[in-house]
Parts: structure tokens; C-alpha cells; sequence
């Protein structure tokens, strides 16, 4: 199987990178292919703009889809989304590993989103959802909070967890087809002593292996 | 009244440029001062990292949240963050205008949010919906879809319009201590005619005369 990671963190000693080692170890001890799109290490361009693409149709006014589909047609999509279209394309699984920010992704790996996912590439007319381009691939969230999971349930200060990811899991992996597997989420992470993140990431452990066993995992810790 | 536009897209002649424009006006013909972040033509930096500080307390480990509480502490915020951060302390009224990309803000107004909303500046600890800092300032998001209407309704393609904008309205909006108003939503912007752009902009007249004579909005077309 080849699996992505896709991973945004600033920090090499943060728990969220604790995490992608640990997925990366667990897939490629496994026989797994295992490619790592770290977007901060990688300085990924957040920013969606004229530079998707090495030429447009419109010099004079920007229509991001529009130039998404011709640069998808006449190969003229920007050296770093070629490379990012291209590990997507070859995936099986798919794992977005980051810190849960203002209640979503942080903008590094929005912009991957906005980016990466171009019209033409990752969807067209009337392919989205039951129709995705992407079925038979697999995706998975695997978050870290500074919120406790008590405040990440329904009723909850910030509302459940399916709730909050949302626009990420039914708006973008949902909307491309891709077979959605029960995120992770490390809940109060930066709270949390060392035997805690042990126990976390011996969850991520039993969640990944039972992917990897059953095609499903069982859901959060 | 002092008013912020914090205005999210790269084409000067995009519908949403066009609503960010009436709004302006509008604000402006009756007699409140109205600020504008635009960020794209700002090349506002969306990705959060130790060029947020002017110094940093840790050069060997970054703690964005420790950093940023220092940063607010001993003024070392960079220009960039200390200016939107001035905008937002300034101002009665913020309005947020962007396109929908994937369920949510384009990366670089996810980038805003990441970085002007830092610990010791818009949040601290026990500080959070109603004891939030900026309780007393009001705030609204104008966006454009390329959705129509009717799939944003509750069992709806996207599911309703409040469960996309969840995460924005209720984990930033809400948790800052902000008076919520009625978003202004012009649905499936992209495929409207030129008649059904105007209907857009009248009733985002509508709207926000309402906002300014009542202080509340009637919540979209």
C-alpha cells in the first residue's frame, strides 16, 4: 500500500510531529510505501494566486478555477502542486496530521487544500461525494487540541468533534470521494504529562494497526 | 463607528472585491470610519511561525502560544501582526469577506486568524464566549459560494450554512466574545447573471443599512 502524510507543524519537538514519526514508523515497518508532505519543513506556499500556474489563459483577470482546469489540461500547474498532485495521485491512504486551530486546520495545510485540490485535478462537473474522483482511496484525520474532549462534545463549549471537522471531513475528503476513516484526536495535548502522550500515541498505535488490518479503525482513544 | 474590512480574495474584479466595495461605501456615505485589510493585495503572510515575534523567549523550541503571550507582554508582536492587531482593537464593527474554498476561509484569512488572534492579545486563559476580550464589538461574515443555496440547507449537499461556517462563527467569532450578526451569503456567485449580481448587492444594501439602523441583520437574501 503507499501512503501520504500529509503533516503541517512548525515545530520538530511538538507532539503532532511525535505523532507523524510515529505513523511513519508503524506504515513503513509494515511493508508500507510511506511519502511525507511536511508543508512547514517543505515551506509550502499557503497562498493561492497567478503562481498555481507556469502559464494562464487570462493574463488580465485571475479565474482560479478556470486557469485550475486549463492548467490541468495543458500541463501548465506550478513545479510544487505537480509534486503534490502527484503524491495524491499515487496514494492509497492518505493521513493529515496537524493541530486544531481556530476550530480547523492551520493555514498552511488550508492552502494545501485550496491549492493542491485544483478543479480539473481532484474534481470537475457533477464528481464529488458518491461520484468523487477519488474513490477507493482511504483518508484520515489525525488531530491534536488544547481543548479537553469534554469541551469537544455535543453540547459541548466548542460543539462534538464531527462537528467542528466538519467543513474538513464531509466539505473536502467526503466531497473527493475518498473513503473516510474515524480520526484521532490527541484532546488537550499540550495539558497532558508524558505518561498521557504515551498513552496517546499507543492509541494512534492500536488505531493505525487496526487500519491497516481491517480497513477501519475504531475512533478517537 | 469604526468599522474593519478583513477582505480575502486575489482578484480585484471578483464578486467578492465587488461586495468588500459596497460595504466600503456604504459604511463610509454614513459617516463611519472604515478601515481594509486586504489581504491579498497586502501580501499578508498566512502561515504562522518565529517570524511572528521580534524576539522569542525559546530560539531552540517554538511554543507559539508562549511566544505569542510573551510577545503581547514585552511588545515584540511583528509589524505586520501588530498592525492588524491595532485594526481589530480600533474597531466597533469587523466584517469578514471571502469566497467559501472547501468548506471554509481561503488559506490566507485562515492565516489571519492563526496569527493576529494570539494568546495575550484576543484570548487568555478563562477568557472565552461570554467572558471574551472583545465582548461589545460586533462581527459579520460576508462570503461567496460557488454552492447553490439549497445545497447548504440542513440534509442538503454541504449540509446548512450555520454547520459549514460553524467553526468560523462559533470556535473564532464566538469564542473572541463578539456579537454575532446574520451572515450575507450570495450563493452559487460564480453562475449568476449580471441581473442576479445586482439582486446580490441590494440586498447586501439591505443588510447592512440594517446592521447600522438596528444594530441587527435579517440574515441573508
Amino acid at each position: 500500500m503507499r501512503c501520504l502524510l500529509v503533516y503541517a507543524h512548525p515545530e520538530p519537538t511538538s507532539f503532532t510531529h511525535a505523532l507523524m514519526e510515529r505513523a511513519r514508523d508503524i506504515l513503513r515497518a509494515a511493508g508500507h510505501d510511506c511519502e511525507l508532505s511536511d508543508l512547514y519543513a517543505d515551506s509550502f506556499n499557503a497562498v493561492a494566486g497567478r503562481h498555481d500556474f507556469t502559464s494562464v489563459d487570462n493574463p488580465d483577470r485571475l479565474s482560479l478555477q478556470g486557469e485550475q482546469a486549463r492548467a490541468a489540461a495543458v500541463a501548465a500547474v506550478s513545479d510544487d502542486l505537480r509534486r503534490e498532485q502527484q503524491r495524491l495521485s499515487r496514494a492509497d491512504l492518505v493521513i493529515f496530521l496537524f493541530p486544531l486551530w481556530w476550530g480547523g486546520p492551520p493555514a498552511i495545510l488550508k492552502g494545501w487544500f485550496d491549492r493542491v485540490l485544483a478543479f480539473g485535478f481532484a474534481y470537475r462537473e457533477g464528481t464529488r461525494f458518491e461520484t468523487g474522483l477519488f474513490r477507493g482511496k482511504r483518508a484520515m484525520v489525525c488531530a491534536t487540541t488544547g481543548g479537553t474532549a469534554h469541551r469537544f462534545t455535543d453540547g459541548g463549549t466548542y460543539g462534538s468533534i464531527r462537528q467542528v471537522l466538519w467543513p474538513l471531513e464531509h466539505c473536502v475528503l467526503d466531497y473527493l470521494g475518498l473513503d473516510r476513516l474515524d480520526p484521532f484526536i490527541a484532546y488537550a495535548a499540550p495539558r497532558v504529562d508524558d505518561a498521557g502522550r504515551q498513552a496517546y500515541l499507543d492509541a494512534w498505535d492500536r488505531h493505525l494497526r487496526l487500519v491497516l488490518r481491517d480497513g477501519q479503525a475504531s475512533g478517537g482513544v
